[in-house]
């Protein structure tokens, strides 16, 4: 880091991990203008196309401090883009973490942002879910109590204490995907082999749906994997399938936010992980589990990276990594 | 710049400009499993939902040498990452615009990557299109003769002294996303707002698709358009409709590769922009175009920024800038 907070950088670049060939056919033609005023053209919607990959941009340091890059994986009808500026304009988790020393990897996992989807029902068995503002509002993000949303920012309530700027939601919500339900098992292939592809190792940095992804990639490849970071995991490996005693040698950290037990999703998505953390204590694992507001940080939405406190967050996950000899 | 290439970066960030509410309504109820193994919710897909956001990825230098920056805009069926790393692995043209100086702002356009889709018949009134992997090869990018493409890499013909690197072809396709034909005007105006938003003015490199909306942006906004460069576009301005004299403070670079007699596509989609040049040039306004292989720079194919000689036609582009006075 050079005065000013600047960062030099060797290489901003991407590449896309997991995507193969598949062929559509039986569809019928279709007619297309491809610019405003331009002419029709025939188009064969019949024939290969590619499905199933997954979209990573790094960023390399000239010098990191840690001897392995951070892959920052987002959560459920999100992107990468999570990771970067905040709603309010602030640097996000990819700048902080690119600061400390880090070499950041952040991921679009399949059906999402840059890594594409695939026609349903000819490639996904199922059509998407579209993010309401509501469900976001009032149960995934916990900004506010159950009908507490409204279309007019005027008349929307947030929790009292809330540390997410509620006034940019409209922001936040512009980051939003289509997601699907049936998509997991290729979501999760495309992430194991990104870990295959970085061959120093790396940290799993999750949040939300991306946390059953870096749970299970450790255990896939607790050899690859230096430490897995999960920021309210909606779900977590099934102890009587998984045997946590491969993970002795990958330290994890859990982190927790506010107004959990407010929230029907959270109410029953939460003890499958603590289900998994029991099960690693009882195997001997390295398991630090943080409930932010026991701490007396209090107000903490599920958009921890994206709250108004975020770099105080990660300056927990910063710290943690440092005790576990992960940064200099 | 420093030694070996790197470059001093003040902020990597992005945001999203265009989106506005709409609301869904009539659609049934649906149940989802979010995580593998987890219980399964009811989703309301009724509501308000985001529409028409564009994402903008920009990356500031601490010391950039251009007054302003420069927005890269993909093609159709594409995303920003055209301008990130090529198929064969080497440093794209976004870092060859940063290693120059420039400030970058690299977008996804509406419905496309980080910018996020909409639902149809809903939202969009028609069906995405698909990119076949035949269509890619055989005319879009003219990577080889009408009839050429095979599944099998071993039986696939290229051009003779084809410089996009064929062996690649899966990576590049990779890059693609679904595409609609019926958003222009939703993304010329999330362009509009963009360039509205940089106070600096800016230069708009635009591809293909892109080359339509760069070049109508600049009429709209004169004053904030310091260039237009277009690489191969798509379309162009209707002159019987719209004034080239407005752009006289504005210089037009207009670059294009081989092969475009041999493809239909662009034998009916080039009269247009040759129709706009010669409006330009009767307005008086200062524009260049290149015809590569006419310079003895052969082989190259629709995807400029990705064909093996990528790097010495951004140095073409630098040059160009330089002679406008864009960049010291």
């Amino acid at each position: 880091m050079t005065k000013h907070n600047h960062i030099v950088v060797r290489e901003i670049g991407s590449f896309h991990v997991g995507g193969h060939l598949t062929r559509l056919d039986g569809l019928p033609l279709r007619e297309r203008v491809s610019t405003t005023g331009g002419p029709v053209h025939p188009i064969d919607p019949n024939g290969e196309i590619i499905v199933g990959q997954l979209y990573v941009q790094y960023v390399r340091l000239a010098e990191p401090r840690a001897d392995a890059p951070i892959l920052m994986w987002h959560g459920g009808g999100m992107t990468g883009v999570n990771w970067e500026t905040t709603p309010d304009g602030r640097s996000g988790w990819q700048m902080a973490f690119l600061r400390a020393g880090f070499d950041t990897y952040v991921s679009d996992a399949v059906e999402r942002g840059r890594a594409s989807w695939a026609p349903f029902p000819q490639a996904y068995p199922e059509a998407p879910y579209f993010r309401t503002a509501k469900e976001a509002w009032e149960e995934t993000f916990r900004f506010g109590p159950v009908g507490s949303w409204h279309a007019d920012p005027a008349q929307r309530r947030s929790h009292p204490g809330l540390n997410f700027p509620a006034e940019c939601f409209e922001t936040f919500l512009s980051q939003s995907v289509p997601r699907w339900g049936c998509n997991d098992a290729l979501t999760q292939t495309a992430y194991d082999t990104l870990i295959q592809r970085i061959e120093t190792g790396a940290i799993v940095l999750t949040h939300s749906q991306g946390g059953n992804f870096g749970l299970t990639a450790a255990l896939t490849a607790p050899d690859r994997v230096r430490a897995v970071i999960s920021l309210e995991p909606s779900g977590a490996p099934d102890p009587t399938r998984q045997d946590p005693g491969r993970l002795k040698g990958v330290p994890h950290l859990f982190i927790w936010g506010d107004y959990l037990d407010q929230h029907s999703f959270w109410v029953h998505a939460r003890p499958a992980v603590e289900r998994w953390r029991d099960a690693l204590n009882a195997a001997g694992c390295d398991v630090t589990w943080i409930n932010l507001p026991a701490q007396g940080i209090t107000g903490n939405s599920h958009a921890l990276m994206c709250d108004r406190n975020s770099d105080a967050v990660a300056a927990i996950v910063l710290d943690w990594l440092r005790t576990k000899n992960l940064l200099a």
